[in-house]
């Protein structure tokens, strides 16, 4: 549940460090971007700093490449290439704890083609730079004056607005290749994809939690509808686990590039498979709606008139509310009201509402992960498979399944 | 969009004008519920007042009767009758606008056992009637002050706590029958679900503008999953209506009696047909967190991490913001601002999560309309008639098909 | 359950009712379409004739349009004009109980541009007609010898291959009005997406009645789960019924035309509302296989593995057979057999596999009602709705809602 | 796709082996089960042959225990022991492929309390023995006379009746031991569910050929939610893949017992973990219909009323229906009249809704799962991780997330 936000950052180095690998290579190691990377790597670690990736761009007209758009700042790009480094302008956006990071790891948002190299840009800049303008979301939960709880959670998300910043050399990880530009921005999304894998079992746990209570206090932990929905809150958490298991397992130091399939790519650290890693973010993804429907559906219409604070202990109107709140007496009423005031939290605050959003579209919308499963899977293969059964092709070797 | 949440206390009256009436006709008319009533109708027109209607209890222990509660306020009851009117106690919970109301109109909640008699009771005080203390929750959108919106909108609910109240006998309108008690219930939420049937597809048409309006100022109208989503929202809205429309004309003044079938009941006004009435309700209440996800779905992150309002009217930001914020270039930027400021009112607000639990719950949660249609359609004529099929039993004259 | 079959041919009647009306007066009335139509109906109705109705073309490549096709052949078209008549060629699929009808009324399949006015054609010819091909599919269920059952249930499907076909003036209904082609098609489609408003409860019964009494015989009539199952069934049910109840109530002499909207079309006749029977037909064909779910889910295995007949009556296995599936004693074990083989013939039969392609698409795909919904309902006014409550326009007069 | 049909006999000698080795030891050893498994597993092994997996009894009266039916013989159960064997009756159902095995082996469906030592029994037999009737079910595609197919595929399930039959002591592994025929009988579900993870996405593979290919020869091979349904296939396959390969990897020789949670069990022989092959196989299961709900949009009506093999080598309708059977012009017609009929064999037979069934219900229907899933999760530690958070009680150590 409580999480403690370093998996942005930590997937972006996890990209960058192939990417600039690639890169280099590519340019006949005449670039030095790995080695800045290494170096600035060794720094991050060095003082157990906190980083937090810029990929999602404004993005401005949807059916629109970067090139094309009206406005070309819509994507974050280089707009002059000085001796000593680049300056760069734009502005990503929901760009989590970037309030609180030590460092801001950009990388690209998409494919990006031959026309849009100015776009294929990667670096690493301290959180307080110059020209670094944060416009700051903060999603706490209400604070409480007399009712307790377990601690006070919360999360920032942040607009980042490159008002034409300058990055030095050694800070720049990619600048100009758009193919690698391409392939940092899906595998920043693949390794964290794998990373919502072991969070999205995390949260379920709170949802478990909420509706197993929920039931208990409201008298019916036995329900037949309340085992249903308890079921699938724990299939979505543990089949989401279970694909980033089998990508963690079956992970190699490749990764697929349309039209070449997958190939060997960086320097030999390992990448999680890419189908395993999408279809697991993409169940969780897709079933944040019905969880939060499932807990409403359990708890019934208390969070979302349950009492203010001050009316709780409110001295003509505690005893009754006390008397009345106490619906299920193997609970100390109190706690009741704890746990409702938590659950409201959970379910019925603006914080909860920005939680879901943050739940589907966070690593990737559903839609994103359709792209890469249904790009990347083998459909010939099953094809082949089925026109065998067919009779218009024989059966071959090789058609064997593989995942 | 705009309700002005008169349904509750209308639905309320034409319960009780049946249920009263009936409820002397069986005490061969030594009460005078039904001259009480249309009396204090009479008041209640003449000043062109508003009511709301108190029925859900606090329930306490779900899995018992009102009479099997460790602590018996837990459904409101009669603790007194004295020769001039009744004392009452008990907290009705969850009661929309009762804040506002001039009257509040107060209903049992369940069928009633006849050592629940007491239990079985219905009366109309002023709103402000001394003993009845409202806890009230208010649910307004984020008030503004520099970016103006269309008006403000909002509503409350009340928890009525009846701290032994004393109602005189001319406002009391059942008081002891427990098989009308059941009824008055069931024809409340009855008339309630017919409402929604207009009510819903009014909450429909604002889904439907921010899910358009989303798709366009996202640049992405045509999409194919835009109008699929766009006809799934349209769907729930008419098929709504329709099962109200129908409802309505398919009414009688008969109500549908466990052992007894669809049976006359009141001085003659109509009752709209329950299983349209109900599947309807059912219906709408099933898809509200499906519809939340459509939102979600086609705005993508946008409306969980808007700028706030200062940050927008900040000198500094506002031109960087006025820039960036401008991604659709046919839209002007302050009407995309607009936008998503209302569309994060209803997706990512407290109020928002509110309306979630309002639109899934109210009248009646799906599990009740599960009951009353399981209960009432006649699924023993459909079970002849596979019988029929299977040559189990002949097919007989009168097996049409009947609503 | 039992489907005489007539719906087909009315539907395709009232079509061309109207569209040669109109087509005629497009023409100043220099064709005689609508006199050739009534006077063919006298001779339908005199006879008392059985039609059906000849719509869905072949269609060869599904993102091309019908001039656009490499073998223009792919939609029945006029292949010569004669001054007796026009000669056709072509290939209709899926034309249900054509073999057993009178009459096939033959209308065009989608909407048609000006180079398609050969496309543009309606006409009727008997059903064996000189030059018609039948290619037939029979769907009964399984004969049987000895388990008696209420009766043989099955129907056809054919293809009719149009070989050039010679059809003499006083038959054809249109001929060359591509404007009003493409309304013939939308016309026919919407009056049988009406009738399925009451086909579909009439399957919905047999539904809820196998589904109730394998609940019954399985011995868990009252299981949460049964309950759930079955409202399910009733909501699809009579939801459908309710959208075709109110497209009648609302029905008028008018069609929806894209770019003009709902205007005044044909002699007069009345139109059902196309919204509603749209979102009725939708529900009902999305829901099919998820209805057949219900019924595996709450029947168990014993549908697909049920003993065959012969070994049901074979000397030496019916008394172990009678012991074994003799699961609910309060039912005589010969209606137990005859009620799982009646139960496997609508679930585990090759016939019933084709019924549910037949209950998906028939009278048009869900896609199809989708196109209908989103591009005839007025989402431009929920769009002015939204844009109110944001501020960016002024609420106008006649938002009110309609539907 | 084409299975060998090994995975039931496999499976249920894996839980024979854990269960005859415990039953031994909670015995002091004064039973011999294990050792006759094995010599028995010996003889098995040496001979290469194929067993089946006789468990699901017909269970009569479904809310009723063994102990508890009207007829006792409704689950298989021991009628005598005598010095060299024992005496079962009993009617096992649904034994796929017992007609083509070498050995049954026999386990008992479910939990036994203690008045039912006598239903809690193992052996194996010959699967021509004495005194065992088989009951045949035969699931073939359509033969075909003239247009070839890949191969000739099916299956069979069998009633199996033990009227009375003997089994020498050599061959029996479990004989009143109650504890351990429950827990037998979930090992073997545990182990079934189990392979499901590989079975499945074999399966999946052909259903992801068939929706390919259906788009690619109707020509719509990009459409948009031809993409989203391939996605949905895939999802099911590779999430069930992936929930068997963490439940391999995490497996341990322990099982879960109620009450006592996950203990040691057997020789030492792995276990998979039961979470993660429940969640799999549920997901799989549930899926089923919605797979075949793909299929039926992405191939529209085509295989439900394809044309008969005689119609289609027909010499008067032959060179016709090639015409117009040639929908995609990048395909030979050969090609797609063959890929039809297995597409209809596979969506529109009678043996296509039988594998449903299998496919459903196999390895134990979705509430077989559930009840799996929510007895062994441990939600207990979910509620105090709430508990925490609302703070109800502290966090303590030991919380941390375990599957």
């Amino acid at each position: 549940m409580i999480c403690i936000k370093n998996s942005m950052g930590i997937d972006a180095i996890n990209a960058v460090n192939a990417v600039s690998f690639e890169a280099d290579k590519s340019n006949n190691n005449n670039t030095e971007y790995h080695k800045n990377f290494l170096k600035w790597l060794e720094y991050f670690q060095k003082n157990d700093l906190v980083g937090c990736c810029a990929q999602t761009d404004m993005k401005g007209e949807r059916l629109k490449r970067p090139a094309q758009q009206t406005d070309p700042d819509m994507y974050l790009h280089v707009v002059e290439k000085r001796s000593d480094g680049i300056v760069v302008r734009g502005c990503k956006v929901h760009i989590s704890e970037a309030s609180i990071a030590d460092e801001i790891i950009v990388v690209p948002t998409r494919a990006l083609g031959p026309d849009e190299k100015d776009y294929a840009v990667s670096f690493a800049v301290p959180a307080d730079y110059d020209g670094v303008k944060q416009v700051v979301s903060i999603h706490n939960f209400r604070k409480r004056e007399h009712i307790t709880k377990g601690g006070d959670y919360g999360y920032t998300d942040s607009y980042l607005i490159f008002d034409d910043v300058f990055v030095p050399w050694d800070r720049v990880f990619l600048c100009g290749e758009n193919e690698h530009g391409g392939i940092c921005a899906l595998l920043f999304a693949l390794f964290h994809r794998h990373s919502y894998s072991g969070c999205k079992p995390g949260i379920g746990d709170t949802l478990v939690g909420l509706a197993a209570l929920a039931a208990e206090y409201n008298g019916i932990p036995k329900a037949a509808h309340v085992k249903e929905m308890l079921k699938e809150i724990i299939m979505v958490s543990e089949l989401g686990y279970a694909a980033g298991y089998t990508g963690s397992d079956l992970g190699k130091p490749e990764v697929y590039i349309p039209g070449m399939g997958n190939v060997p790519y960086g320097p030999g650290s390992f990448i999680p498979n890419s189908i395993y890693c999408n279809v697991g973010r993409c169940l969780t993804g897709e079933a944040v709606f019905h969880e939060q429907e499932i807990l409403c559906n359990i708890a019934g219409g208390f969070p979302s008139t349950f009492p203010y604070e001050k009316d709780l202990v409110d001295p003509e109107l505690k005893p009754l509310l006390d008397k009345y709140l106490n619906r299920n007496p193997n609970v100390p009423v109190e706690d009741q009201i704890k746990f409702w005031m938590t659950f409201s939290d959970f379910t019925c605050s603006g914080t909860s509402g920005v939680i879901n959003y943050g739940n589907y579209h966070g690593g990737g919308s559903p839609i994103m992960e359709q792209i890469a499963i249904t790009s990347q899977y083998d459909i010939k293969l099953r094809k082949s498979l089925v026109k065998s059964l067919a009779g218009i092709e024989p059966l071959k070797a090789g058609m064997l399944r593989k995942p």
